[in-house]
């Protein structure tokens, strides 16, 4: 039988990771990584969370703004560990550098179950493809 | 534990309300809120169903195309009341006034079960961010 | 009581139908289907799986990047049939073409149990509407 409850939590884990990110809650992103985690952005790699942190707060500022939604979840889950592929679309707008990305990619995740809930091992994805453009070539588009 | 029989009712009443507006189906729309429900669409507040229904009637009309799509359901049921976050990403594009929408928001829903299932008791949502353009600037664009 | 179970099933074989398209793994692609499976593409119509594997092989090539995403699921079991409205959207770019297109549209499916699991035996989709541009118009448009 299908673990619905594990699949909700991890869910309800992944959610909030990605609504922390975009609402720049930094400590709530913090929260939803088991201390040994580690990540692998398509590229940019974290050998653990202390570092992925340092970044975040470096790069990810006022004035950019970011959209992350991850779709059609085939989770898997183990006991006390779990896998995750989710179909990721996001979207990142820095009117100061005159940048804008649309890509997507599929996260492939690990989880493991703590006495404080589902955490992630492991984050990472891999893009299917990516967009950017300058959108001062198109004078009318307004980000507020 | 997790009632997934309330989450799944609220869920497909969430879709079916998204459905009703993207397809202008307003009667459908209408059967999603309970008599009492109240709206606060980032800025735009009513205190009834009747004063939302005649806005609808009055500015959602043929040649207005949008997408109303949410993800990241984080919902909370507590007896026969429940209360949900979605992650609402839409577009809105409308030709005539040359125009062209894309923003996300997170919403703040609540229900209610009635003797004839869930209904919305209050909908509205934050922005997190929202661009404008002139379709007109890319001169090969065309909606069908 | 709703057979969490099965709409789970098939939430799941969705999701795997899309992931192969995006990704190109026709063999996956091809798996997802029951040997008298239809499909209705906003007009573009299969009679059978032969030719729509014919098809796919033949127009989705290389340089080809698409993205199909479904929300929204309003799944109905009934034994071992069920029908299932997902509401799409869709980006297609073919930079070779000078072609960028973004849609949206309800899918209107029909599944059946196996064997080997759940499997399509009609998809088909409506359009709300579906958007085109071409690439070129903005320079610094970049795809990777």
């Amino acid at each position: 039988m299908t673990d619905f409850e594990a699949i909700h939590e991890i869910s309800q884990l992944k959610y909030r990771y990605l609504r922390a990110f975009d609402t720049k809650d930094w400590e709530l992103f913090q929260s939803c990584f088991a201390p040994e985690a580690t990540c692998a952005y398509g590229g940019l790699d974290f050998a653990n969370v202390t570092d992925l942190m340092a970044y975040m707060h470096k790069n990810v500022r006022e004035g950019m703004s970011t959209m992350h939604h991850v779709h059609h979840p085939e989770i898997e889950v183990d006991g006390d560990t779990a896998t995750g592929t989710w179909y990721l679309t996001d979207k990142v707008m820095y009117p100061k550098y005159d940048y804008a990305l649309e890509g997507t990619a599929f996260y492939a995740d690990r989880y493991r179950r703590t006495e404080d809930g589902w955490k992630i091992t492991h984050t990472g994805y891999t893009r299917v493809w990516e967009a950017t453009w300058k959108p001062s070539e198109l004078p009318s588009w307004k980000l507020q």
